[in-house]
């Protein structure tokens, strides 16, 4: 039975296809449903819910069958997670193009789509997974850790370091807050109800520390604070609990954020309750529940507005917990700003985004290298470096080898043609693979998340990622993936992803610099665009070709 | 005032761009905007309502000043009509990326893209006006002509000689139905309830004769068909009537349709009132005259089903007529098909769509060389050849003389490689641009239009147009356009253009080759991936590369 097939990329730098373009998509996929890496392979799902890397089984082998006869000159294209057809392109053309998840928008309902994939036409591809760069949860990490450095830099702090940032919940995404916390060398406090979560969490070295008491863990935080020793102390309480009490006893965070699952309001867990009490609530009177957990938020929401008025860096981390607060009667809960406009859209204005790259040849010391060889094209970097290091000595590889962290303009063509250099060079045992999520600068149209609240009101005009995928393929991608709902779900965002492959020729070199500047560079003219002054100084900086671009939007 | 400039492309065969590539997307926006071509050039209208060639003066200006200076390894896009940035690509990408129009589906409402477009950060692309390729009203005429040929074919006649089709409209798409029917050597009655339309078809020789009376209009029908002649009557009457009228007297047409504006109840004119009086009546009792309007739709439709009965050919114009009679209590309406399933559906499943070309020239001498070369290369296509006769006797140009004619796949690659032959040749006096409407057989998602009922019911589904607008990217076309709301409106339809340039040198014929053949195939794999048995004939026929096609679906 194919479902009960184990998947794993094929590792070392024997080919399996007729040339590295097309072996690095067969490793690719293949690496996607590795059991490391993803959530459920037997579903072919990678992360994200339901996020595939094909349609089901069949198409799964009729794709790495074509990917395996592919000639250099050919291209593969791909259906919602199926191949659909092969034709005659050339060599600088990517040699897939993929399209998954895309409805007609007033067709674009959770509704008509899962009816389609009940009929077997579609899947939803999320980002990574069904375009075949997903490497694990290092992403979730490394993005947590550039938003906390966002957050410094945005106080003119050099870094974390001596600085208390208050946050909640410890689950598959907020877990990776407390050691985002202590890589940017700060100490952290995390408020998680359910003690199972704050455990498993500990056992992996993500927490340094769980306790019961906020008296005990105040302790240890104003320890480490006076020190200026990085460290992070998970409390098992409720959120809603302990934010007013700190207000109450004046104390103020630095920093101040959460990650409770407040898009949810039936998962939110009420003040008052502990995890088992409100699993039975949830059941028994459902109503009870919401209006027990939205009180609860108001009160959450109330004590962060107060330490904001204190002076704390305060920002939602796009779990909707303002709207809720909002709607239980906190007119003012917007006054702390969402986490793209605050702190990720100046990064966009500059075209910094997720890089990220995998060793072909499955061995650790080929992304060792990479590591260091970034370290020495961008020397003065420190918070580049810090995470590096920090990186290889805390996080765990899933399938492949793979490196992620946030390049900018010049930064990533920089970077590609390093890596196809050391791969000429032999330095590297086998070719690298470069791409990176569609959550980035100039690919992506999200109006609830990434392009909320754009300067000019453009949230919603998706030219911009149509006009990504179109650049990148023109541009020699090795491939180009447009999808529709990721993230935010049906109907709410459109979005494209690009991967291009270090194989060591010239011709790679080319396309790498071309690719790795036409894809950041979308970010900043998007941003130009839309009036952002930082975005526009950086098109002036790097002279950027923006034929209408105007000095004061 | 830039606002009062007439534009009008420049002829002859020296360059103002650097390449033919750049030099033909120069001319072509400018041939948009030509007073013969363009609905009302003074707004940047081409046609269609609002589909525009550019966003504005400005962004009109910069287009042109990119085109004129960009290199051939360089790409220009475009975001809803302005041109946005310049990337470094190579000779066989895209000189030009266009996305037009595109919204977050859950945003894309024709309310929120009018707010953008009144802030000035879009514009409504519609298909060939946005993509730089429209014609003017030629295409319409054959597109009508290729509907009426199929009709004929469907039922095993040769043509529609010695037939007699009943219909009614003669307004800005429904007055080329008297010329179609004619040139398809058929005998038409054409209803229209307002003689200076009629009359305005009369003066430009769209339609042979027009009375006033039913019994001198069946009698010219009745002579004419007995003696095999085209001949196409205007009746000046409502077509509410006149069909209704027919049944009574045991009159059944061959082919009956119907290109009333029936899309909106109160243009729809009721029975018993003139074109005054009802203009009259919509405004200061609008109830009355829906009520009217329905009602007389009702009885129209009625007279339709009843011709069906008898063993006439009836079918829906794409007006929404079967719609309105069905509300109005006609419960079996929708017992005759949309013209799309019925007759243009089959030849999508072969490839088969509105391939045009357009002579940089100027020269006319150079379109009916192309004609003839056409005539050459399909000798046996009596229904080809008989429309482009007819075309160059009855089709006057507008703006750069261009052609269309319908060709499948393997023959627009061969269509194209003839052209660019010709060109290196110097039989043709400079370059041809070749390209195609959006609605085509593997570029358009449009539920209520071409995609309305398909067998698998993956209407909405709209990746397949961005595959192929990132497969035409991938196989070199010079420009390539990815629109929304084309046709019916913000939310309803997703497609995508190309163009590709025929300027005689061997890449271009690479080029050509490739793009005529990866666009038509996309198709025959749309179609076959959706089971139409003649698709997957045609893919077998042909050798398209389908991984997963099935024989029986
Ligand atoms: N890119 C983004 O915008 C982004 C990034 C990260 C997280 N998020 C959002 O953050 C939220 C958390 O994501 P997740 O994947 O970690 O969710 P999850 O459901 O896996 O974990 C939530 C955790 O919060 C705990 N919790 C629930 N109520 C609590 C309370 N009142 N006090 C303290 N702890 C409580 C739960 O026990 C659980 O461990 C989601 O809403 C997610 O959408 C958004
Ligand atoms: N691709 C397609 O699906 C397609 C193609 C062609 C036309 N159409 C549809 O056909 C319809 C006509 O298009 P148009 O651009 O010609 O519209 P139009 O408004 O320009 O012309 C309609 C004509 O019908 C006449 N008319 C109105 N009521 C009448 C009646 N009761 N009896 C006889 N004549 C009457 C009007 O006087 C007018 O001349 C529209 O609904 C259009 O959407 C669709």
């Amino acid at each position: 039975m194919a479902q009960l097939r184990v998947v794993r990329a094929p590792r070392g730098n024997q080919l399996t296809c007729k040339s590295w373009q097309t072996e690095a998509a067969y490793r690719m996929i293949q690496n996607n449903l590795d059991p490391e890496v993803a959530e459920r392979p037997q579903d072919l799902v990678v992360y994200g819910g339901r996020g595939q890397a094909a349609r089901n089984w069949e198409a799964f082998e009729a794709i790495l069958e074509c990917l395996r006869e592919l000639e250099n000159d050919e291209t593969l294209l791909v259906q919602s997670g199926k191949p659909v057809a092969i034709f005659k392109t050339h060599p600088d053309a990517p040699r897939v193009l993929i399209a998954n998840s895309n409805l007609v928008p007033h067709w674009a309902t959770q509704k008509h789509f899962d009816e389609l994939v009940a009929k077997g036409l579609m899947m939803f591809g999320q980002m990574t997974a069904g375009s075949w760069i997903y490497i694990g949860t290092q992403g979730i990490l490394q993005g947590t850790y550039e938003t906390l450095a966002a957050v410094a830099r945005k106080r003119g702090w050099p870094s974390l370091k001596g600085k208390f940032v208050l946050t909640a919940g410890l689950g598959g995404m907020g877990g990776a807050q407390p050691l985002a916390i202590t890589m940017n060398e700060g100490v952290g406090l995390i408020v998680e109800v359910d003690p199972a979560r704050a455990r498993r969490r500990l056992e992996i070295g993500y927490v340094d520390e769980v306790v019961n008491d906020l008296e005990e863990a105040m302790v240890r935080v104003e320890e480490c604070l006076d020190k200026g020793i990085p460290r992070s102390i998970g409390l098992i309480a409720n959120a809603a609990d302990i934010y007013p009490e700190l207000v109450i006893r004046g104390i103020t965070p630095d920093v101040v954020t959460d990650q409770t699952p407040a898009h949810d309001v039936l998962m939110y867990i009420p003040s008052g309750l502990s995890v088992e009490e409100a699993a039975v609530l949830r059941t028994t009177d459902p109503a009870e529940y919401e209006h027990r957990a939205m009180a609860s938020m108001a009160r959450h929401v109330q004590a962060m507005l107060e330490f904001q008025r204190r002076g704390a860096e305060v920002f939602d981390y796009g779990n909707n917990l303002r709207q809720r607060a909002y709607d239980a009667g906190v007119k003012d809960a917007f006054n702390f700003p969402g986490f793209v406009p605050a702190y990720i859209r100046p990064l966009f204005c500059e075209g910094k985004g997720p890089f990220r790259w995998v060793a072909l040849s499955g061995d650790p010391e080929d992304i060792y290298r990479t590591d260091e060889a970034i370290m020495e094209l961008f020397p003065e970097d420190e918070h580049l470096h810090r995470w590096l290091r920090m990186a290889r000595e805390k996080v765990p590889f899933q399938g492949l080898p793979a490196r992620i962290c946030w390049l900018g303009y010049g930064e990533r063509a920089k970077a590609g043609l390093k890596f196809n250099e050391m791969v000429a060079q032999g330095i590297l045992k086998a070719p690298i693979v470069i791409g990176r999520d569609h959550l980035d600068a100039g690919s992506v149209a999200s109006p609830n998340r990434e392009t909320e609240g754009m300067r000019d009101g453009s949230d919603a005009i998706s030219d911009w990622p149509i006009l990504n995928a179109l650049v990148n393929t023109a541009a020699g991608a090795t491939w180009v993936a447009f999808h529709h709902g990721g993230g935010v779900g049906i109907g709410f965002s459109q979005h494209a992803g690009m991967v291009v492959v270090a194989d060591g020729t010239p011709e790679a070199a080319r396309r790498l610099e071309r690719v790795l500047t036409a894809d950041p560079g979308m970010g900043i003219v998007r941003h130009a665009d839309a009036g952002y002054p930082e975005a526009i100084a950086a098109a002036r900086r790097h002279g950027l070709r923006i034929p209408m671009l105007k000095e004061t939007p």
